[in-house]
């Protein structure tokens, strides 16, 4: 037999009187002494955040939590008459939404950003890196992640605010400049209005806050729970989800029976 | 063709400059100005936490994030070493099992205390009701959600300092009481011990918040969500996932095959 | 430390040159010699089906495949416009839906059934039964599983077929009859239309079957998840979702900005 | 406000009287007339399949099924102990780990076969499209997918059976040809033993049979949903869920806190 690997994790572990989360006591280190979001910094990154990463990484969560209509929103909330008895279950459809479309965005400009500048000193062109970006998306004729918003214009009204969190709290630093060297070659390239958007911010601001690429989805996994959570109890309130299906329903039944 | 109901919700929408997050200005009113377990209140209930309520609610959701190597944690886990390309994925699969074994409790807590408090007045008895509920239960062999705890023994730690939390911002209430009383009264029916848990503690408070308990186990799913998020970025990290799955496949197939 | 109990599994392994499914050996004695409803039937009961058997499992199988632009079908087709590189996270969101009310009936009713008949032999009096099940359901205000729908008047026309298919393979049998008393007492007493629908119809005949009904939800998750990827193959030729998501978010936007 | 496009699906609707899947009447020409593997073709292609095209189906979709104790399959089983009451949301957990990893191989091969023939005429050179292919994904450091398998060597069982399906039935063409030539030539320039694995042929003869690449991970869906679906009734038979877990569990308390 494969010689066995021991199985570690640092996540936490309980004994009967005591429960360990990240290497704290939780509930005489935890409970009451931080808050939600620092507590997913923690969870995510190992170590409690300082007072301004927190308000940074507070900001970016919040920003994720409620994008109004969307079509996960929409998901969770069908799912949620159909299995009521189930709310995880339409909390999980929705955020099987969380892909490369509507949401996926901040782990793409992040892995873009922390490709570019790995092994680059603080001394690195970063208008040189960002044409190269801009040219070589071009060339693969791929949309650049982090910028244009097919509303939101001439800016997205996010941005300049996180922008101002983030330098307010020493998190505005080279990422951020290559982000935003990257938006205005591609304008001058394409000659088009392609501002930051929030996407494009958060991620960013979450390379700024060393978080790897690979686990940026994650912060906006964590926002639209939220924010599903949030939609599945509207929608127990006021229910529009069954007049949704309903009117689809009786649609594609007209346009496919009643043909002249 | 039926009448059509008009589509209404309260939760967000975006014109080109503007975005509207339950009736505040996202970036002017919320970004920067609340934390992550503030916004989950809001977005919940449609309106701003003040300070005591935001400490009792965040208290709540923190003690729901980690709870070491659930069976949730490890579906979450093996689904992402399948799928590295679909994190959303793997959190939805351990969100899906939110349900009336692990984590559903404060839900199924919160209905019992609400429907026994249901029209009472402040002058209501406590302890007739806990002994008719906890009689209730005996005579269906229904076991009373919130009370008892396979490990921690005489009592779960995170109890005292949740009530504590509530107690200093004024929710310490008679749903709290009531679950109390049923604790006692069941402990002394059953001669076992029977202390509030965790899950009966966050039951009761978010009574006290005012949360219909229909919504209440939204509130776990918000907190494993984030502590799913956590795991995967572990196991990013440090993978375990795979060698759990190779010793459960080659033992089945041991188990299966080598029969004398 | 605990003594660890060994894991079993009769499902299936492989060895370097060979493939054992279900105790059979896959590459010789299963692929092209049976069909994918036997091949599930043997997945779930650890038995081939006989000819009769393989007809009747299939028809149910085949009656649960697809109920046109259902929530979930919706939910599915919303999921993969987000997430279009991630199919399996569409079609999970979708089968999230197939929960008590728009296809957990099948399970419900063959548990009324099978609890019903537990113990009773040949001769049990089942119209006595039938009548004490209506009225137990009158008393709890609870509906009746199986019988009527909302559309389908007065009979479900996949009903009889399905009954015929049962009857001509021996599998009509007490389950189909007791459900018949069922349907025709809940009629008499609450004077309104209640056909045993198809949902009853699968629940009764997989109860003939010998299929626990704790199990019978299996049967429409399988029937629904061919549905769901059939229409995701539809929304990848033919794009609906988008349209659906878009009109749900504008009349929401307008319903809640241009009021007068 | 925008034109709104209609909504079109030709998937199937009801009427009191009937009810239509993919243009034919359910009860009357599809229930005992069609089998489920079939009705999958029917479901995803919109026409029946003849029958050869039916075999070759079946042969491919129950190949799919059972593949032991996959981490798909252990996850299911995990959900299932905390969500007893929604197998649905199991099924979900596992489905979502049908990603590129442990299922996606046939969609991957699917189209690089599928893109290497598009537009060539039958008198294609075949062993030189499979040289580019192989130098290219050489080239890229990038594994070629459908050929190889970590355990079964020197060739896996379930190819030859299936091109024998296959070529009895009429579809052994020339996609099954350029993944042969793919095979041989990697095998030679990687000095490997490098066999089409079943993934492998079931993406080539998926093509043989029609199928867009974007369409053939929802096979492999359909498959493992059945499968799913059968490890979760032996769970509720014989559970080994919950030692998994305990397992895994105590290993990390362990480790984490006996350190020496």
């Amino acid at each position: 037999m494969k010689e066995r690997k021991p199985l570690r994790s640092e996540m936490g572990w309980s004994k009967p009187d005591s429960i360990t989360v990240r290497g704290y006591d939780l509930p005489n280190e935890l409970l009451g002494k931080i808050d939600l979001g620092g507590m997913a910094f923690l969870e995510i990154t190992g170590r409690k955040p300082n007072p301004r990463e927190a308000e940074v990484f507070n900001a970016l969560l919040v920003t994720l939590v409620e994008h109004g209509m969307t079509p996960q929103a929409i998901a969770s909330r069908l799912i949620s008459i159909c299995s009521p008895e189930a709310m995880q279950a339409s909390v999980a459809a929705g955020l099987c939404g969380v892909g490369s479309v509507f949401a996926g965005g901040s782990e793409q400009i992040a892995r873009v950003l922390q490709t570019a500048l790995d092994g680059k000193d603080a001394g690195a062109d970063l208008q040189a890196i960002a044409t190269e970006i801009v040219e070589d998306h071009a060339r693969r004729k791929a949309p650049i992640p982090g910028i244009g918003h097919p509303l939101h214009k001439p800016i997205d009204p996010r941005t300049p605010v996180l922008f101002a969190i983030a330098e307010k709290n020493g998190y505005r630093g080279r990422y951020v400049a290559l982000l935003e060297a990257i938006s205005a070659t591609a304008e001058k390239k394409l000659n088009r209005t392609l501002p930051i958007n929030a996407t494009g911010a958060i991620g960013a601001i979450l390379c700024e806050l060393g978080f790897p690429w690979r686990i940026c989805r994650g912060v906006a996994i964590i926002g639209r729970a939220i924010g599903l959570v949030g939609h599945i109890a509207e929608e127990i309130r006021n229910p529009i989800a069954y007049e949704i299906y309903e009117r689809a329903e009786h649609e594609v039944m007209v346009n496919a029976t009643e043909k002249p």
